[in-house]
């Protein structure tokens, strides 16, 4: 007969929790699909929000759709606050933000529960939050909610920003009953728990990720022109196609990483729209967004240099033009020192193997990280897959984050980031 | 004192109604958006029905909204067809069709009257007609109403073809009242007349063109599969990036014509669309309409058996797989000698230079000329611009075209095109 311990039991409610969770906007090969402020997000977040004042918080939502649960020891005092998104790219995986949500909850009740069992009071007040459109996939930018919160973003360009089918933000939360008039919580400290989604953890065989720092990126928001002809009987010698300038700009972008040592430069074109697709008329214009990032921001810069020759280029040989309408960056930049120790040391208190470890997408956490003492933790992704409905974390490796993220909710509510401590 | 004959006032009647029908869907720039069973669409064609029957047309709607006028001198003799399609590409001309429609319909209109103030009964009735969605942009394949009054096209697939949301044709015409139960009508001969598109005419100085052949096209619907990744954490080394992969393509589609002398080969790729298209997301799937015409199908086999081999390297490139869902062709062909002929001496007969071209576009007298014998007039486009707002032919060369083309009609329900005269 085996015995099941209080902890074992804990940890299966949580994966009995993630199984529930994830059956909402479940998708047949296993994956998910619940993009931002869709009904199925709404369904998640309603059951998020059920969740949440069955066990003692209470819930508040803010103009831009940002969910937080509020558990108040001590009236007076401050709070910190953990989470992350329930919202997903198209066809993706379970737990891509998910698993951080429901972990950072979980951990919070327990942390919650230790207190009233103990009688305790601690430093902070505990807040939990599913930041709105983190994906970024039918509204752009990503990061959305945690953007505004911290500032990076105005709340009416957020609102007023369409999907593909014109619907704004503000329309699409009213729709599900997203937005509140909560005003932002000011918090002294943020923790997240993420998977990897890349490969370096579950290749090295590490459990714990202490996320020491982000890579950089640089996003282009680019326009090539051309001008509009009959496929069929426009000489080829003076089309101007945009179609061809924008696919030859591909080609390139993609050659670029050839210019730095291998996996040094990552770069991408994940969002292609031509105008006017149509069978028979030659393209008038494409629009596309293309990221590359990299370790250090020298690398970025290298590259930038050799994609514009290569424009002027491709303007030249395909008769279009070229035009960079906007660029986005993120510096490469450490997350706290306290931090990452604190969760190299939470690891090795649950016997665990931690290694400090990088991120190479971006978080809400890479929002949070720049207003306020933040730690970042990560489980390990199998194969590294991601965006992709074969995403993959086994349940050990999610219990085990949840474990060691229990301990960093532990620290931080007893002033475990504060600076003078 | 300028004296203005018969003549130069029904040529200033066909302008202004020229004028008065371009107004229906025009776009800032001077060119005109009227997609097929959009709202413009249906303005366009109720203006057209109206035309019809003030002047004793009667008018009757197929049920694929193909629209017919019908003139009969004798219930019991068979019609001769004339026509074109009023329906455009996005940010399109004003002459692509539509000129070819209200011409059609003038030259009958004038034939009809020279009848009936000379007493006399032709040997056919008259129809005229605007064919429904010949361009294909919204709904595919484009010449869907002539392919399927010619049963090269069955109605039940046509009707349910979904455009880009999910609307099908049928419930789009109904919603312009676009759609009757007329049963086709049985036609001896087919005539039409357009703007060339090229340059040709345009170049060398000729006003009516008397089209003796057709390229031929083959029209490929291709699909390149990746898988989803995140485009900032997953290794280059292993992404199977289906953009990447289809741009590769387009870039090798337009390499393919340095293989054959200059403007011999056609080829495009002109839609193009990403799944899941989304910032961060690698792309999963890719699909393009790529075209490519010649004058000769050798041509078009050679280059096909090359952009075979350029598939296969990009597969292994790009680690894609790339798949040729569907094919659609059609042969180059002449039409028939007895019609070229019937151009060339109405343009003799009204004084103007004509010469024998070639149509690298599809129209619906290709689609027609299969089934009766069809006579297809070309009048000059200025620097061969199509598919674009700045597409122009001269009202010259427009009210040109519509006097030879008179002529035409004039002859065909004479029993010009018949086998046996």
């Amino acid at each position: 007969m085996t015995m099941t311990s209080d902890a074992e039991r804990a940890d299966e409610r949580f994966l009995t929790d993630f199984a529930e969770l994830s059956a909402i906007g479940a998708t047949p090969r296993g994956g998910l699909e619940r993009q931002a402020a869709t009904p199925d997000d709404g369904r998640s977040r309603a059951w998020f929000e059920s969740w949440l004042e069955e066990r003692g918080f209470r819930v508040f939502k803010d103009a831009i759709g940002n969910l937080f649960g509020l558990y108040e020891f001590d009236a007076e005092a401050p709070f910190v606050l953990f989470g992350s998104h329930l919202d997903s790219q198209p066809l993706a995986g379970r737990f891509d933000g998910a698993y951080g949500v429901l972990a950072a909850a979980h951990a919070a009740a327990r942390v919650v529960a230790e207190h009233r069992s103990a009688g305790s009071t601690p430093r902070y007040n505990i807040a939990v939050v599913n930041w709105f459109n983190e994906e970024g996939s039918r509204f752009k930018p990503s990061m959305m909610g945690s953007a505004v919160h911290t500032g990076k973003l105005g709340l009416q360009t957020a609102l007023t920003t369409c999907d593909p089918r014109d619907v704004t933000v503000q329309d699409a939360l009213d729709a599900i009953g997203g937005r509140g008039d909560f005003r932002g919580l000011e918090v002294s400290a943020y923790g997240e728990i993420h998977i990897e989604q890349g490969v370096s953890m579950f290749e090295n065989g590490i459990t714990i990720g202490a996320v020491a720092s982000t890579w950089c990126a640089y996003k282009y928001e680019i326009v090539v022109r051309g001008e509009q002809g009959h496929t069929g009987s426009a000489p080829m010698a003076s089309r101007q196609d945009a179609l061809l300038g924008a696919s030859t700009l591909v080609v390139a972008f993609n050659e670029l990483v050839r210019s730095f040592p291998v996996e040094h430069l990552h770069t991408s074109v994940a969002e292609f729209t031509v105008l006017p697709n149509s069978p028979v008329t030659i393209a008038r214009e494409v629009r596309l967004l293309a990221d590359m990032r990299a370790p250090e921001t020298a690398i970025l810069i290298t590259a930038f240099a050799i994609l514009e020759e290569r424009i002027a280029e491709i303007e030249r040989a395909t008769r279009t033009t070229i035009t960079i309408e906007s660029t986005s960056t993120w510096d490469s930049g450490p997350f706290v020192e306290k931090g990452v120790a604190l969760v190299e040391d939470a690891a090795a208190l649950c016997g665990y193997s931690s290694g400090r470890v990088l991120t190479l997408a971006g978080h809400d956490a890479t929002n949070m990280k720049d207003v306020v003492p933040t730690v970042l933790v990560f489980i390990p992704s199998v194969d590294g897959i991601s965006h992709n409905e074969r995403e993959f974390s086994r349940d050990d490796d999610l219990v085990a984050g949840l474990a060691v993220f229990e301990r960093v909710v532990a620290s931080l509510v007893e002033g475990g980031l504060d600076p003078e401590s």
